[in-house]
This record gives structure tokens, C-alpha cells and sequence, in this order.
């Protein structure tokens, strides 16, 4: 009969930028993925969960180096030689949904999901190749309106998930505001005056500057040179677009290669965020006299931020700030970004604020490679791995992990005894389970409890039964004596208790209420 | 500028053997697994997420088809050439992830994991290439109080999720005691007295016995034929393990060529199953009593027999069946099968038992590739789809499903109002939204809040606002109205109320308390 050849052994370990997530790890990010679905859901958002592989031409598009559509993602061939592909974000898959059922959904659809993505980068630390997103978008709604609300939502999830009001802060801004920058900046001022256009000749201008504008390397790149600003600074992004810059690690990065004078009218413009959103709405309309597009970008904003006042989200939570970016080419309208702005310190011990866990904008492109038809859209992502570490940061999440109650086996004999005690405690609600490892070295089930941060151990031996009780032990009351042997109070308290073998539920919840 | 060349749209479907889960297709699977976590954690199992992808050399072995480790994945080469897959299972990487963080875990290990799986095989209906597995096991504990702990478990969580008793049952055999058949069947009853030898010359014979029994293709090739008793009785094994059967289609399935008295021997195995526990144990006991293995198998099963009556899990929940034969090579002790026993209707209106939903056992082995030393192990998986859609059977899951409130829009100009009203209604804990589509045709708007099932439409004119007034229309008794008009009852009812703006809320929650 034939036998498989002996191969020498597997390594034991995730493949390289992979990890895998353990206990409370799992839980935290389960409870938190849930309060946000809760709120996502009473704003009437509909789960959707998508397949996670698609076709690399679903997928190819949206990948942030368009040249090579392969290029960022995990893809394979199938048996009929397409290349199929990991999703990279939840977007692109949404587009792809929202295009196949749209006669099956309703219009507009809003819908959530959350799940893994994969990228093929390279990893590095902190840096994974899968990691959980969190989105909710609105397809199929043109006004602002749609903006608004996802801003608000952002805002309610933040503070759901015990995050306090001044602890967090979204800012908005609107790509149509920084298109009308980009043209009046790379074009030249064309000194129109367009507040006295017609609205015809608005239109007919805006279109000539919406010429060549989108999927534009040139202007990508400005882009996401001036999505550094948060990091680098005025002056930082102004080396960027003209000559370039030394990097911390003093690496040189090149500049776009802009004059000057271009360059500091980006700068005017991110700098442009005042005390109130009116003043910052009236200095944009300052810099964007000449832009059409810039002007419609302005008057959005302008809803926005009368929108979210009527529903009681004043600028202390969202407020508008023209230094918003998001580098992502497929933006369209109003962009956002939710930072937590308390400090925390850094890995040099210095203090900064914790920055960006959220970010998203209007994309009223995406369904249209498929069904042809421009498809309005606006939908947020929460960096889920951020945000979950701003909570631990907070203590909103993680803090003392309590285990099971563990059943000791003193006779191996009467694993029944014990099976049924823990069948007991189970019913009762309360977590618990017999050591089944090997129990000759009782110390060994001991330091098994210390590992599981069991609250309480109970013990009968052939003495215990035969005279009808058992042995509980507080486990965390004695670990406070050990200690800290010196506190009195403490060491008259006696942390082992003897009880009928009836009263083993009642005592154990008795004990347990008290830790807790 | 550049731009990037036109290319043909790509199709918006999922690739070949995937789909998409839309609303309350993913809220009841997370609220099922939800459930299934709860009684998983109550009995002491930690949360596991490792990652969605694996070195192929990891997962290589555990594959159904161990002479084309490729075969059945989903597989592709990273930057180093090496081959990584998607998981297949959830067991696999469990064995790699004991193995990578043993000396960090306790010892034993009980964890839980769930999520996707994804295998690369031809899809039909309702098998999808990918799906969800629920899994609990529990490394590192030799004796079988851990198999009858995970068949509780496994019965406390069908009772959890609602399945009422007396419609499920967990079958319990051994793969020792179906070995302990095949020697004794393919290797002629060697009439020794197993009862009568000492304790060393039982172990002794338990080794030869053993040799050449793992790994052994005819072998396993006899156990997948033995699994097919449920499905296809006793003549229909009785025809695979000999010259072969036609199946349903007409087309001929290859047997295995065992002679007739073989055959004989394991249907009699397959037949063992009495009354009551004792009876089947008396029985296999004179079937096996030429082997040492298959005795060692009986003793087992006796042990869990006793442990889970003493936790109060009779028969008629978990019974010792020797018909479970699970095909996978890779079990060595324990197996079991949970089913369920209420009747459905099949595709052809015919009755049958809805049948098996998890099932798993005892693999010592699986841990050993990485390490070299014997890890016991033993674990059950849940099998998500079809449970789910057992619970959908049985009314558990589903039923109607509430949309969110929709406040309509009369006057786009006053969207800040309508927003208000449904900040409102939100931070009262009530789902609502506002209609973000075209609001020109009115009668769409309810169209739409029809399609998402929206219990109450709220509206506001331009006459309500002037007034101070809202209308509020009761959507589930306005369509119990219009489907049966003659109710003289409802006719009288008004299912639409004028109420003071002020009053919204309350009057919002009156209906939906009244709908509920």
C-alpha cells in the first residue's frame, strides 16, 4: 500500500507582512465593529458584505498606480486564465455590488461593511498586508445632503465608542474647491469675473476647466504633495511642489517643479481655514473669484456646514478646513477626515497629537467604468487598527482580561465530579472549565490559572468528598496578598474558602461579584 | 498631460463560485455566530483570528488531495517565489499557529475562530468557493473529557441559537474502534483474546495493529465509502466496497473490490448501534474483541458516555453511534456529527431530515509536522450556511424585517429641517433617514420607502411648516388597509396622523410600539 514520501518540515509562521490577532485582540475589535454597525445601522445604512476576491478588472481601475493594474494586489489566475484578485479596499467591490444589482437595490442605497483587505505592499512595522476597513457610503445621492450625513455619522461613531466631544475633530473640504485652485494656479488667472456669469455661462466655464483635469498625472501628483501638509508643513509642501526636499531619514524627494509663484498660490489656499467656517468660506471665495468649479466647490461647503448646524453639529466636532486633501484621484466633491486630537506620546516620547482615523469624500465616478451611467457617491472608511488603538489609548477598551473559573482535577478518576461542577457554573452563566491537561503536578494547574487570569480556582480532593464540600480559592484576592504580604487587611482576609458542595454556584458568583 | 487609454468596461459580476450577502443576510449570520462565541468563551475557548492567507507548505498536507498540494487552493507566488494560499480550513492554521506561538499559549489551548474559508473547487449550487466555518478545538489535552466537553458544547450551542431538544442529535464514534474493524476485517480475525493479555502485550499488539494504518490510501478510500452509509444504506456501501454501484445520475461509481465477507464485517460495524449506549458498547465490544485498538476505541466511548451523563446530556441529546465514520484521514480518535432531526420539504416536495450541520474529532497528529512532537488535539467545526439555513427553517432567524423611518422631502430648500427632524429621531434611538434621492416626484419617495420595508413615512409641506405641523403616516397598516380594503375595521382607522412638530418623537415611537 503506498505511503506519502516523508517532506521535511513546515516552517511555522504566517507568511511575511501577515499576523494573526489572539483573545481580547479579537474581541475589542469584534465589540468596536459592532457599536459602529449599530450606528451606521439606526442611520439606515443596510449591511453588505462582498465576496473577497474579484476579478483584477473590477478591481484594476481604483489601484493607486493605475500603470500597472496587477501591481498592489494578491492575483492568481483561475482556471479559465482570468486574473482574479484580493480585494484592496471595500469601494471598488461596492462599485462593482451596486453595478450587478442595481435594479434589485433601492435608490439611493446605503449600505455599510467591514471586513479584511489585502495589499501587496511592502510590509513594515505596524504596516500588514491585511488589515479590516470599515466603510459606510451612499450611492445614487447627488446632493450634499448625503456629505453632510456621513460626516454626522462619523461623528456620532466617534463618540459611541466613548471618544468625548473636543476629543475629535472632522474636517471637511471639497475637491471641487481644489480643482478651481489647480486651474486658476496652472492655467493662470483668467480674471473672469464669475459671480456676475450667468448661471449658463457658469456651467459652460466650469466645463472648460473640468477639461483634462481628471486623470491628470501632473495634477495627482500636486495632490499628493499637498496631502503632506499635516505632515511637512507650509514650507515642507512648498519645497515638494517646486524643487524638492530632504526627508527626516535625508533621503532627497523630488519636487513637482512648479514656479514659485504657482506654488504659493497652493499654499494661500491650504492656509486659507480662519476662526469661523464664514470667515474660511468667504477667504475661499477670495482665492477662487476666477473658478467656477472653485465657487460651486464653495457654495457646497456652505451647505454642508448649514446642514450639520440645523442638526446640532456645530465646528467645535466638523468644521471646514481647505487643508484637507485625501491624495486618492477619484474624489469629485467634499472630502473628509476624522482626527482625534488628543496627545499621545510618540515612540521618542514626544508628545503628538493621535491624527487620522477616518477619511473619505464624494467619488461620483466609480459605478460609471461599468454600467456607463454616472452614478453619484459618498462614503467614509474608518481605519479600524487606528481607531482601535486610540481606545486602548483612552481606555475605552482592553484593561483587566478575566478567564474562566478553572475546575482543578485532584483524582483523575472523578473527571465526571468535575465535568459536572463545571456544567453547573456553565448553566449559571458563569465561565468555567476543568484543567485537561495532565494533572499530576497540582502546581502545574495552578500556574495554568495564573495564565488564563482565572478569577477563582476550586479544588476537591478525596477528603473534600468524602465530607461533602469544596476548596474555592479567591485567585485575584491572592495574588493582592502575595503581593503585597504587608497590607494587614489583607493578609486577615482569608482568600480560600471551604463550602458545601451545594453551595458551589452561590459562592463563586459571591466571589466574583466582589472582584468585579 | 498624459491620460490613461480607454479601456472596455469590465463586467460588474463576481468572479466564478462567489457572492455577495446583502442586509439581513449578514446581520443573521453575525448575530448566529454571536451566539455561538457567547456559549464558546462561557466554556473557556479564546478567540483566534489568524491571517486569510498561509505559506502553501503550511496548509499543504491537510489538503483532501495530499499527492497535488496546489490542488484545491487558492494559490499564487509572492515576491520571493514562495507559494501562498487562501486557508482552506480553519484547522490547518490552528496547527500552524500552536506550533509558531506555543511557548506564549496555555497549555491546553482552547480556542475559537470564525470567518472565511475559500477552496478552490468546481462550484454548484449552494456550494460556493467561498464560505464560513465556525470552529472550536482544543490543543494540547490527551484525554477524552476534552471530546466530550467539545460535544456539550457543541449541543449547548444548537439549544442557544433555539433549536429546541429532541431536534438535534450528536453522534459520537471512534476512529480506533472503526480501525480496530479494518485490521480485524482486512487483515483476517486473528482469534487473539485481547481481554485476557496484560496490559503491555495489549499496547504491543495495539502497535502492529497500527502499522501501515495511517496514510494508506485503500484505506482511506474504504472510509470514504463507509461515510456514504447515511446517504446511500447498507446495500449501497455493501456495493462500493466491493465491485461498485450506479448512483442517482445512472453513472457508475468504482468500488473498492473488497470481498463479500469484508463487506460483511463493516456493515456489521455500521449496524452496531442499539438501544441504549451500553447495548451498542456490549455489542462493539463482541465485534472487536480480536482487537486491541478497536477495545481501546470501545473504552473511550464508554468514558465520554459516562462524563457527559454526569453533566446531564443523555441520549437523546449525544449518543454513541458507530454509522459516523467522518471520511477525513487525519482523525485518531473521537469523532462526531451533530444533525438535525426535524423534517423539511427537499426540492422534490419530498420529506427528509434536515441532517448534518457540524461535525469533528480527535487529530493528534496535526501539530506534529511543524514540531516533530505529538500534540493531542481535538476540535469540532460548525457548519455556518447550512445551520443558518436550518434556523431560517425553523422561523429562529428572519421573519419581517423593519426598515428605517423615511422622512420624505417636500421642499428640497428646507433639507436643514428635514435632517433635524431625523437627528431627532436618531438620538432617540430610532433608525430613520431622509429621502437623499430626487425629491421632484413624490410618489417615488414612498416607492422607495416601501422598498426598504420603512415602517413610518414622515412629511412636512410647506402648509405643515406655515401651521407648525407634521404628517406622519403609519406604513404598515396603510398597506394591511390597501390590501384588504373590505376590513371595516381598518377602513376606520385613520393610518395617518397630523400631529405638532414638538410632538414628532413621541408620536413616531407610539406607532412603531404599535406595530411591534
Amino acid at each position: 500500500m503506498a505511503k506519502v514520501k516523508k517532506a521535511p518540515r513546515p516552517k511555522a509562521q504566517t507568511p511575511k507582512g501577515f499576523r494573526d490577532y489572539f483573545g481580547h485582540e479579537v474581541r475589542e475589535r469584534t465589540e468596536m465593529l459592532s457599536k459602529i454597525a449599530g450606528v451606521y445601522h439606526r442611520y439606515g445604512f443596510e449591511a453588505l458584505e462582498s465576496s473577497a476576491v474579484e476579478t483584477v478588472e473590477a478591481l484594476g481601475k481604483f489601484l493607486p498606480d493605475v500603470d500597472r493594474p496587477n501591481e498592489g494586489v494578491f492575483a492568481w489566475q483561475d482556471e479559465d486564465d482570468n486574473w482574479m484578485a484580493l480585494r484592496y479596499d471595500l469601494t471598488a467591490p461596492l462599485a462593482r455590488v451596486y453595478a450587478e444589482h442595481r435594479n434589485d437595490l433601492p435608490l439611493p442605497y446605503r449600505r455599510f461593511a467591514m471586513g479584511p483587505v489585502w495589499r501587496n505592499e511592502k510590509p513594515g512595522p505596524g504596516r500588514y498586508r491585511q488589515f479590516y476597513q470599515c466603510d459606510a457610503d451612499t450611492v445614487g445621492a447627488a446632493s450634499v445632503a448625503a456629505d453632510a450625513e456621513i460626516c454626522a455619522m462619523l461623528a456620532d461613531c466617534l463618540e459611541e465608542l466613548g471618544i468625548p466631544r473636543g476629543d475629535y475633530l472632522i474636517r471637511v473640504n471639497n475637491r471641487k474647491v481644489l480643482n478651481g485652485v489647480l486651474t486658476s494656479v496652472t492655467r493662470g488667472a483668467e480674471q473672469n469675473d464669475i459671480a456676475s456669469m450667468s448661471a449658463e455661462g457658469r456651467r459652460a466655464y466650469r466645463d472648460f476647466e473640468m477639461q483634462g483635469l481628471q486623470n491628470d498625472e501632473i495634477l495627482d501628483s500636486i495632490l499628493r504633495q499637498l496631502d503632506k501638509f499635516d505632515k511637512v508643513g507650509a514650507e515642507g509642501v512648498r519645497h515638494l511642489l517646486t524643487g524638492g526636499r530632504h526627508d527626516a531619514s535625508g533621503a532627497f524627494i523630488d519636487g513637482v517643479n512648479l514656479s514659485d509663484e504657482m506654488a504659493d498660490g497652493f499654499i494661500a489656499f491650504l492656509q486659507a481655514k480662519r476662526e469661523t467656517n464664514a470667515e474660511t468660506l468667504a477667504r475661499l471665495r477670495e482665492i477662487l473669484a476666477h473658478s467656477a468649479v472653485g465657487l460651486e466647490g464653495v457654495d457646497e461647503l456652505a451647505e454642508i456646514a448649514d446642514l450639520l448646524a440645523a442638526q446640532g453639529y456645530g465646528p467645535d466636532r466638523i468644521v471646514i478646513d481647505p487643508s484637507v486633501v485625501r491624495g486618492l484621484g477619484y474624489y469629485t466633491g467634499p472630502v473628509f477626515e476624522a482626527e482625534l486630537t488628543f496627545e499621545i506620546l510618540d515612540e521618542k516620547g514626544r508628545k503628538r497629537q493621535f491624527g487620522s482615523v477616518a477619511g473619505g469624500g464624494r467619488y461620483d465616478d466609480l459605478v460609471k467604468r461599468f454600467t456607463g451611467q454616472v452614478v453619484p457617491a459618498t462614503g467614509v472608511s474608518i481605519g479600524v487598527d487606528r481607531l482601535l488603538a486610540a481606545l486602548r489609548e483612552k481606555g475605552r477598551v482592553g484593561g483587566s482580561e478575566t478567564g474562566p473559573v478553572v475546575v482543578t482535577v485532584m483524582d483523575r478518576d472523578r473527571m465526571a465530579d468535575y465535568q459536572a461542577m463545571v456544567a453547573e457554573l456553565r448553566q449559571a452563566g458563569i465561565r468555567a472549565e476543568v484543567y485537561l491537561g495532565n494533572p499530576k503536578n497540582f502546581g502545574n494547574q495552578l500556574k495554568y490559572a495564573d495564565k488564563r487570569h482565572s478569577p477563582v480556582a476550586v479544588i476537591e480532593g478525596g477528603d473534600e468528598k468524602a465530607r461533602g464540600v469544596v476548596q474555592i480559592k479567591d485567585l485575584i484576592l491572592g495574588a493582592k496578598i502575595a503581593e503585597n504580604a504587608s497590607l494587614e487587611e489583607w493578609k486577615e482576609r482569608p482568600s480560600q474558602y471551604e463550602v458545601a458542595r451545594g453551595d458551589l454556584v452561590a459562592k463563586v458568583r459571591e466571589i466574583l461579584e466582589g472582584q468585579a
